[in-house]
């Protein structure tokens, strides 16, 4: 299908296959260079770049970056000493014989050359004026390379979800406001005059009353909105891989799901290896400080709170005490350990306490005083120390503590060059509590409840089978069926086997103070759902705008979104979000008074 | 993959093979009958229904319609004479060894039965009863086989299209309100209080934006939005599945949709030749009066306006005067063809002139004494009538008449049976206009001009190459590049070719009376990106819904979208739309007044 009204071949099409023929070829003028008279235009189309030689200088003169034309010439060798072994069409040339512009184009705000990528790359402006000019931004080879990866992504996805038996569903956009924790976006209703559809979170409950239809395995890229306040690498409306699975248990939709995975990163070329390892959830705050550990690089937490429990040193005198090691740290001038103080002072620690182990054995740092001759003595042996290494120390509450060594390791490593993006280390974090404490803040997934507890995941999440009968009696320690999929430190996704009977859900919901009243109005139907036949489920999702973006070795995930919205949800392309008409406000019913029906 | 937790085989797995071996199935208690103290039961999963046998009454005492069972059991020959041939798993059945009710069921408030789905599918509750427990119509045979084709379809659709070279994008779905015509859905924009983004009617902009990308191809199955008022069979949100492509012609593609379209319907096991036919929109106009005619059968409009040129009857004396041939109509009783003139009142007509052709050559009719003796002589040579047939006029406005008419012969075919829901008619109807007059009512793609014309497609459609230079001095009589593909009456889909050339954008926008100013606010966007070597560039977009009614044989689209809305955008098992909390509403920022800032 390469042939059309406009052309006979795509640029990469030329190779020496072609020489004698004569192709019509069309797209923009990615780099001019003029040599004795003589024009050589680097074509650029879809497929990439050919070089096309006019001898005709009236008909070279107007072309400039960027224009559009169609030509027709005669494909031939390169002269001698002229090929490019770096390009696919390095070997030839076409002699342009007929031309026409399609359409000009003005300066560019930024330079956009496939050819000269290297060079220009490194020069680009800031994001709002790439997201202003995004239909150019996304001429540039490396954003053509991530909207191309994340559409093949899609389609590998889908093939092998296809072999697996699943039936792709749309399920609607404009529903009820969820309880799922995170503010909703809302569409006035005009038709319902008062009444307001939110825009999905997730399919959440959509994809269980699926399961309740029957449709046994279903599956949905599915836009998803979250009416956050600004943070860096989220979006208001984002995509996810959403699966759901009926008669099956966790392990079999870890199996699906690392298939899934295998399958994608094949897609760029990579090979997965499965299975894929498994953390439980309190090993890796243990020993990565994260639910999320970026396994890239060795280098655990060591926990010290045995080591130090007769310590004379107030702040090692805590519930916690670990350390990260600092391999080489010695070297390290005293004024980089106190940008490390404020590094630290940034993340609400009050700072992080370290020790310089010295080339002869001696032990250095401002905590070095305050920790007794014994502990010095065993240290270095006990956090796997040598001379010429440092050791960061956080003490405190356990889960703080281990989260701020956590991201010292992670920096550690980052400095260290050793976050290779093209290194994938996946696992899956297992063992879950089924709750957790309302008010820890480090979370988005803070559900409705009105007790002391919340849900670790959501409210719909099985307790394990271990915890079915006490999970209510005892909501600290209890655990739950649910796994997410890490990696590289990222949380790429993350799932459970869901509650399908009514009685468990009542339970859960008692815990999480949710009565029976607010359960009704929020998700009712789910619950009337479980009345009829409610098939064992479980499912997973996986962020598709993350997922490309691990994939594609992009930083930010709005590498891997066509039109993305800047900071505060702003479109600097198309000025987005807008005031409306005093007409159109009207017609929407938001200033709809009950009384004035009267 | 059928293999999980939950079961070695599903239902339909179970055949004479596995006679001998143990399984493990799980599923719903589709249909339970007892004899001589065994239970029969139809297991039901979403493979379809096997046939299991309980020996044991105590196992099987609990078990009624749709409980969720897990069971073990041997696979056996069922007794000769005992055989189904109508099931695939017909001649056998498992004989149940181990049994666990997973889920019960209350009584259902309608059957879902497969195995009695004959017999039970005549008695449906209304729809909003379906609708409410939506999860258990999806359970229905029909229900199920439509989803399960829906996604066969999207699937079929997605592998040509990549064949075909195309990338799938996602496009952002909080956008600007766009200038399509129909009414937006808005949602407030919290963080910039007093703005609104809004739900696209379709991705036209973007799509568009994405061909100056340089994407080249790009598809999506896309949602798109729009707040009409309720009609029958429109939902407010809808997915298209939507295409563009640069450096092609019309001709490009509709070639591209036709081996679209054959592969969609191989999905469902219809084979449709190509190259389809075309029409005209005119020819459609004057043979079928409709612009997407009906193809499943013949009997065209006949033109009478020059037979009856000279007439003495004041009603004939019209600019258009047409007949639709009424096959054997002589035998209609005088009552039916009153009940005819209601009908053409309810569509606004002022009734419908109908001449009877006796069964010997007599003329008889309401209309007959009002028409010339020479006019009676050729009439029935001149609408293709025999003795014993009766033809019906209309008289008028040449398109309101045609459209009379149309529909008149529609609904003959219709009372005759001859639509049958298998067999797909297609036809591209071409060559429209580029403009209509602004006050045409009959058409949800008003634009938004202020002046005596609008688009026929949108301001963005191409003039044909012959009105490229006079389009804006004759728009009354200029032509389109553009397309609609119809299938059995339905529009399906269209398209066009785009304008990528600001100079031709400008000159359309003030045919429609669309300011330079006003042109900036809504879409000025585009126009700046035109400016930086912009391809040509034309798509086209499927209603996938109606695609999927029209295919499966449903009357409704409701039939084939999983979570439908009923009237007014109501959904019945949700409850959205719904009021939401005085603290929401607040967030919204709907009510900010920019002077409380001050």
């Amino acid at each position: 299908m390469s042939q059309t009204a406009y052309r006979t071949h795509h640029a990469t099409d030329v190779t020496e296959d072609l020489v004698g023929q004569r192709v019509k070829l069309s797209g923009w003028v990615d780099r001019r260079r003029d040599h004795g008279g003589v024009a050589f235009i680097d074509l650029r189309d879809s497929s990439g770049v050919v070089q096309v030689v006019i001898n005709d200088e009236e008909m070279a003169r107007p072309l400039r970056s960027e224009f559009v034309v169609e030509l027709e010439g005669t494909v031939r060798m390169r002269p001698e000493g002229n090929e490019n072994p770096h390009m696919r069409t390095g070997k030839v040339e076409v002699e342009v014989e007929s031309l026409d512009v399609l359409a000009k184009s003005d300066a560019l705000p930024f330079q956009v050359s496939t050819v000269l990528a290297n060079e220009t790359e490194g020069k680009l402006p800031g994001e709002d004026v790439r997201l202003k000019y995004r239909y150019l931004d996304l001429r540039r080879p490396s954003m053509a390379r991530n909207i191309k990866l994340r559409s093949d992504m899609m389609k590998a996805a889908r093939t092998v979800l296809d072999e697996m038996g699943f039936t792709e569903v749309e399920t609607p956009t404009m529903i009820k406001s969820t309880p799922e924790g995170a503010r909703d976006f809302v569409v006035p209703a005009r038709l319902v005059p008062g009444s307001w559809y939110a825009l999905p979170q997730s399919p959440q409950l959509l994809k269980q009353l699926l399961m309740v239809a029957g449709v046994e395995r279903y599956y949905q890229f599915a836009r998803c909105y979250r009416d956050e306040d600004f943070r860096a690498d989220r979006q208001p409306e984002f995509t996810q891989l959403d699966m759901e699975m009926a008669f099956v248990d966790q392990e079999d939709v870890m199996a699906m799901t690392e298939r899934l995975i295998q399958a994608i990163w094949k897609a760029a070329g990579h090979d997965v290896q499965l299975p894929l390892p498994r953390i439980t959830w309190q090993d890796a705050m243990d020993k990565y400080g994260s639910d999320k550990p970026d396994l890239r690089f060795g280098n655990p937490l060591v926990e010290l709170t045995d080591y130090f429990k007769n310590t004379p040193f107030r702040v090692f005198q805590a519930p916690y005490v670990g350390a990260v090691l600092f391999k080489g740290g010695a070297a390290t001038p005293r004024r980089q350990f106190d940008a490390w103080q404020d590094w630290a002072k940034q993340r609400g620690a009050k700072g992080l306490a370290y020790i310089v182990f010295g080339e002869n054995g001696e032990i250095k740092g401002p905590v070095a005083k305050n920790i007794s001759e014994e502990e010095r003595n065993g240290l270095k042996a006990a956090v796997g120390a040598e001379d010429g290494d440092a050791v960061f120390f956080a003490a405190g509450a356990r889960e703080a503590s281990q989260m701020l060594l956590g991201a010292v390791r992670v920096e550690l490593a980052d400095r260290a060059g050793l976050l290779k993006p093209d290194d994938f280390a996946f696992t899956w974090v297992v063992d879950f509590p089924l709750f957790k404490k309302a008010d820890d803040p480090d979370d988005d997934d803070v559900a409705v409840g009105h007790s002391k507890w919340t849900s670790m995941h959501h409210p719909f999440t099985m307790p394990s089978k271990d915890w079915l009968d006490t999970f209510d009696q005892d909501p600290e320690h209890a655990m739950s069926d649910s796994y997410d999929i890490v990696c590289n430190g990222n949380e790429m996704g993350g799932g459970s086997v869901r509650i399908h009977r009514d009685d468990i859900q009542d339970r859960v919901l008692e815990v999480l103070g949710i009565d029976e009243a607010e359960a009704q109005d929020k998700f009712g139907f789910l619950l009337e759902a479980f009345k009829y036949g409610a098939p064992p489920h479980a499912g997973i999702a996986l962020g598709w705008d993350r997922t490309a973006a691990i994939l594609s070795g992009s930083d930010s995930i709005r590498d891997v979104i066509a039109f993305p919205k800047a900071g505060g949800g702003r479109d600097p392309l198309t000025g987005a979000p807008a005031p409306i008409s005093d007409e159109q406000r009207a017609e929407t019913g938001v200033d709809y008074d009950p009384e004035d029906d009267e």
